[in-house]
């Protein structure tokens, strides 16, 4: 085995970006993902805004390498017996369709354990598979909201914020991913399949971890951070040049490399002294006194000047980067997370790595994302063993 | 088997937040987690600010549950041969402190894996265990800096902000999960065990997926979101109480339902044929008309009214919930995330559940956290087989 998942076969019906998010890892781990599309257009993905490659969107793009594409109308009943053909040699079915979906189409859990009673079927949708809201239509800013999240990300008093990238979505994506991937080590000693059914909400309440743990504690309900954290020392600087700078002192050991460095400037050298800031609490509770005499000593030098005073210091520090800046970093080249395609469809392009960095994977594998129902035939032919005439009339009939 | 992790043992040396993310999930799931922490004091979170539970630290409580407790000062040689039994009967290992710390210790996957060459060891840092910056210090913030992920997350012009939450360290922690669990199905195929080397700063890369593709494909820099999307219409409103509603519409279909619901109103009956936004391209530019022409509207009636109407019309929406709101929310309730503990010791407390609801696992877990050191003996004894003098002179030592 060159991959980890190497063997495991996944029948993806899922879209956008939850699903996505957790079949490309499994490709990129070694699976053999076979994506289902809608005939004709594909994948809503491929034709959003934002940028293309060829007639490719790149959102469709980064999210469905290692994947192979096969077009079937999932509305059509005919399509049906193809699901459990398929269902019948795979390890794994996963849908983000909204929820009770695919059992009403006839392809849910309980249908495809009759053909296959070790499959693992997982289901992603905005709050869950049952309960008051699991008919509401819901993405990942409506989960976002839900859950909290938009009201302790972003400044005080200003409007609310998501996060930069839609969170809910990944994180479900990814939860998916584990407990697929817990479901299988299962099943290997049990011979047992089984359901999970994954909401996009609960992933956040439950990345609420201490938020929600001091909240439950005390009663007080949390505020916007901003650029720091509600009981340690993090913050962004700006400096001199107008560039952002990031710094952490969360320990008192950490503050005191801090306030070592800032010492050496005048109308400074009683910071490690000083007793307003002397005790974790104190930092806390005179952060109205520390920040505005902070920011005025980070406004007297360029970044590059106070990054290497402060990394000299060892205190933990860094630019904040634009994308671009980041994507050309030296260490996140140096560990691949930049990586180049080039390929005769597709030609050359630049895309970003793979994070899961194991010995047990003898080589990346970064295949193109597939054209829309590229592996149609290969599939439904050698795979499933229908004929070419039912093909073609599975095509005449706009099935496939 | 009544949970998926059943008979997997986890020998956990992390501290903070990324190491105990992953390790309180494996625990959740079945696996008997050893976690090791300094005599005395303990791990640092026990004595953070926020909010205690007895002596104890809300955000050690969150993150430990369903955890065994050993003291034991790694910095002490003699711990080293501790360390050894331990990894010879366990499956996994896993570590968070500065790169290359625990090889130093003498107790890195080289050494362990001499003793258990079926281990798999697992390593989270800030920026990875080589490169230019391997050696730097590095906090979830930093790592969000370096990403990209603070400049995308927040107000335009305004300054730069985190995720309400260490995006970077609970999605390190949680690539480590998978990709462990990915590790153990290899191990148990093959018989091999592996070395996991993650990044916080690479995950944050990795989830950047579609904004650094469409970076790599037009070059252009993105801005921060606030409440929205760089192409898809999703939003914030303020309603008519003060009150914050958000609104989802990113495809074409989804904004026809949005405008049918919003042409009811006076002064926007054209809405549903206004030719300014009737393609997904127009949406986008004609944003500086659009928003304010409809938060104009919003601000007409107050947010239940307008989730009524919206709901009733499946557009996708949702209040902008705080903490306390969406802790109590009768969905998240009904999923059963919120869930109250009862147990001699720590009494009786709330705390978030568990995410992953699968049919796998027969009763959800929630031992409370561990005390400091309360399963040393038994480990150290039953499972190593230490006499009683033997752990009495480590005591002396200090080396538990």
């Amino acid at each position: 085995m060159k991959m980890p998942l190497e063997g495991i076969r996944v029948l993806d019906l899922s879209q956008m970006l939850a699903g996505p998010v957790c079949t490309r890892r499994m490709g990129d781990m070694g699976a053999e993902v076979i994506k289902i599309e809608l005939p004709g257009t594909g994948e809503v993905t491929r034709s959003l805004a934002g940028g293309n490659i060829k007639d490719t969107c790149g959102y469709y793009i980064v999210l469905n390498r290692n994947k192979k594409s096969i077009t079937l109308n999932l509305r059509d009943a005919k399509a049906r017996d193809i699901v459990y053909r398929l269902a019948k040699i795979s390890d794994v079915m996963i849908e983000n369709f909204r929820a009770k979906t695919v059992d009403k189409w006839g392809i849910g859990y309980d249908a495809l354990k009759e053909v296959n009673p070790k499959i693992i079927c997982c289901s992603i949708s905005g709050y869950g598979q049952e309960g008051p809201y699991s008919q509401r239509p819901a993405y990942d800013p409506i989960a976002q909201a839900m859950s909290g999240w938009m009201s302790i990300t972003g400044i005080e008093g200003q409007e609310p914020c998501l996060t930069g990238l839609p969170l809910g979505d990944m994180l479900g994506g990814t939860t998916a991913l584990y407990s697929i991937l817990a479901a299988l080590i299962y099943r290997d000693r049990t011979g047992k399949g089984g359901k999970i059914d994954i909401s996009l909400t609960d992933c956040l309440i439950d990345w609420l971890v201490y938020i929600a743990q001091f909240y439950f504690i005390k009663g007080t309900i949390p505020s916007p951070i901003g650029s720091g954290h509600p009981t340690n020392f993090h913050r962004a600087f700006k400096c001199k040049d107008g560039k952002w700078l990031q710094v952490s002192a969360p320990s008192t050991p950490m503050w005191d490399r801090l306030v070592k460095v800032l010492a050496k400037n005048p109308g400074y050298e009683g910071l490690p002294t000083d007793t307003r800031f002397d005790t974790l609490q104190k930092r806390i509770d005179n952060r109205p006194i520390m920040f505005p005499y902070l920011n005025e000593l980070f406004m007297t030098k360029n970044r590059e000047e106070w990054l290497t005073e402060l990394l000299e210091g060892d205190v933990p520090s860094a630019p904040i980067n634009n994308v671009a800046e980041a994507l050309a970093d030296p260490q996140i080249n140096f560990r691949k997370m930049v990586v180049e395609v080039d390929q005769p469809y597709w030609g050359k392009y630049k895309t970003t790595g793979m994070p899961v960095k194991m010995t047990q994977i003898e080589q990346e594998r970064y295949d193109p994302p597939p054209r829309l129902g590229e592996h149609s035939e290969e599939i439904l032919g050698s795979l499933l063993g229908y004929s070419k005439e039912e093909i073609e009339t599975f095509k005449a009939e706009g099935v496939i």
